[in-house]
């Protein structure tokens, strides 16, 4: 049994960007040498989020129109009367979906489905570089 | 310190059907042996979600009305009209639930309160075979 | 690896009161002696959740808005029509939010961004004694 940490890079667009990071974590895993137990990604800060799509056009499409609509960036939040962020709305969104996605992994890999990734979406109102952590923990 | 992959494989209905599986995971918690620790579970593929409820039939029959009008089976979705699935929905609600859920046991049981089940919920557009992957980490 | 096992009592006001809980996180890893692996924050009963948040007054107001908006205390729910709880509302939100977050630690520090607080949200309609678990797994 042991623990292996690991970090993601990416740059974003932010205005939720919906980036498809399983590759890299599929290779990150690999270089861990565990065959089984699970992964945990975490994005440090409050604009961020993680979970799981079919990563193709129209369904990124549609999940940044549903945030769009169910928290829309203007409409007044005392967040953006406070702070004049204009970020309110990529707060919420993030406090919503949770900064946390846990995957487990059997025989050296991830048990996604076939048409099943791994996002991590930026919600910010702003192009921001992420570092995200991956905690791998199994034998 | 050891890891315990198991499985549970349940029939469902689709259309937001939302099912008990609390007994199979303490089921499965007492195949371990393991006293202490957390089970992750996970569901392969990007039209299910996983969370806990009080498990009665008001509740559910709340919670399906909900999905239902947050994110509306009729409305158009760029998914829908790219590849004629008609589980748009059915997967936004996926990505919006989370594929997963990690739960602590002690002393061999889990930690939830009497009212607390854990709930799978199918939210595609027809039934489903599934197949859950129990990911136990502990000792 | 080892596990190590704690708990947080708190009493919350109900009604979706937002309770920063991120020193006591703090605290009890310190009294683990882990240096690396993940801590599960999961509340037992069915009426609360567990995300992150930016942790200022501004922000705890627009997430109270947010869920007052989306799931209504005074909307018409079966749960409260069979049983007479009055408290529909809150198993919806806590049903939505999940009961569970996992945060990895690495030098003995969470990896909690600056501005990222751990937040308990209490959705029950009324004062709650809680005991929140803390699960921590690593080495």
């Amino acid at each position: 049994m042991g623990v292996a940490t690991d970090f993601i890079s990416i740059k974003t667009r932010g205005k939720t960007d919906i980036i498809d990071i399983t590759a890299d974590v599929c290779e990150r895993l690999s270089g861990t040498g565990l065959a089984k137990g699970c992964v945990t990604v975490f994005v440090s800060g409050s604009t961020g989020g993680l979970t799981t799509i079919e990563y193709e056009p129209a369904l990124v499409s549609d999940t940044k129109t549903f945030f769009d609509k169910l928290i829309p960036s203007n409409a007044p939040y005392a967040h953006d009367a406070t702070w004049g962020d204009a970020n309110g709305h990529s707060h919420l969104r993030s406090t919503l979906l949770g900064p946390s996605l846990t995957v487990p992994f059997v025989d050296g890999e991830l048990t996604l489905g076939t048409w099943q990734q791994i996002i991590f979406i930026d919600f910010d109102n702003r192009p921001r570089n992420r570092k995200l952590i991956l905690q791998f923990i199994g034998e």
